[in-house]
């Protein structure tokens, strides 16, 4: 129990999604958790805050260190099939290499700065977050140099006293490496919340569900949350 | 008329105060402006908003290149005097090399993170912001060096053909040449708000209030707004 309380303090972005459930897996492993989860007026919101609570009590994250922002300009600013409705939601193309529709502008810096700040005045030593390269369909905010180089912008824009890294575990792994990942952890997937387009069931066909489809069918394990419609993803 | 409107569009960070009055002049000398206040719950705001319309109105910059935005989620972190109201603004101590409480948690990052989103939005080429190195309290985030870092994200989280980058008009000058070069370019000086403690008249001995004086007294111009004390800063 005392070994356990002199572990540093990470902060995790939890959106409420599979990656980032993996992520705060992983970080449990070597640290206490505080863990953060940003709405940016995206469709799905409210589910995704459900799914965010429901992994924090499986960690048995405090009420103290759980932290529930909103990004409400990210949807005036509009841009991204995510947060304006006008722009409809790409269906997959997983071997597309363009950046999709719902590629939200510089979402990750404004996750980022907030881990950063909430980070500063708790102490914490790491930010985790759940970005993956390969498989993020080509969102340019989510390469590591990305995330290096805002390591950089952290260590000149905080406090000589402040000593907080970011944290990106999953960033070279595959999809079904992740739901592997997340099975050998024991990571509640089934908590978690990925779709991009519908609240009830997930809708099986936006490229988010696409990906975590795929991933488990490659495994040959059957995804635990519910799916309107289950295409096969053999590509 | 065609001329002007051929140039490239910025979008310039305006809180109110003196220094993001200045660097709007400076931008719209070369650029077409679009104008972004952030509300942070700073106790000062709604005169600060107040401030930022004025100059708006000033620079004829038209509402569709107006975004008023707030980043609540800083005033639930704290850590800082200027969004806990639990923390007293300290007084002015201008010689002090410590970082003052009024100090928000990587504040900038956040700022700079809606400009780039609203930036690649509007497909603006620059960013201005009226960050002063030498005269803004060491604030980690106001160094040039961080803007520099920071220009290294944008460069590495955005579209490939987003071309976008921070400019730090004011970052090497001293308050009183930033005062003068608001003069010589007919800034609109009288609009602006500074003070961090008070919305009715500045208070006149906050940090803020007394870097502003100090500069006003050197140039033996006197401060176009009104104050509760006007103490005599010498040194």
């Amino acid at each position: 129990m005392s070994a356990k309380k002199s572990r540093d303090l990470a902060v995790v972005l939890v959106s409420g999604g599979l990656d980032s459930c993996v992520t705060a897996a992983i970080a449990a492993q070597t640290h206490e958790l505080a863990m953060l989860h940003v709405n940016y007026g995206q469709r799905t919101e409210k589910r995704e805050l459900q799914a965010f609570e429901d992994i924090c009590d499986y960690y048995k994250v405090p009420p103290s260190r759980r932290l529930v922002t909103s990004l409400a300009h990210l949807k005036k600013i509009g841009g991204s099939s995510l947060t304006d409705e006008t722009i409809p939601v790409s269906r997959a193309n997983l071997q597309s290499q363009d950046i999709p529709t719902s590629y939200v502008p510089f979402r990750n810096a404004h996750l980022l700065s907030i881990a950063v700040s909430w980070g500063e005045v708790l102490g914490a030593r790491a930010i985790f977050i759940g970005a993956v390269e390969e498989d993020s369909s080509g969102y340019p905010d989510c390469r590591l140099p990305f995330f290096q180089a805002f390591n950089r912008v952290i260590e000149l824009g905080t406090r000589p006293e402040t000593h907080l890294t970011i944290h990106t575990p999953l960033i070279h792994m595959k999809k079904f490496e992740i739901v592997q990942k997340g099975l050998e952890l024991h990571a509640p997937l089934h908590l978690t919340w990925s779709c991009y387009q519908r609240e009830d069931v997930a809708c099986g066909i936006c490229d988010s569900c696409a990906l975590r489809l795929r991933a488990f069918q490659k495994l040959g394990v059957e995804d635990p949350i519910p799916y309107r419609e289950r295409p096969v993803y053999t590509y």
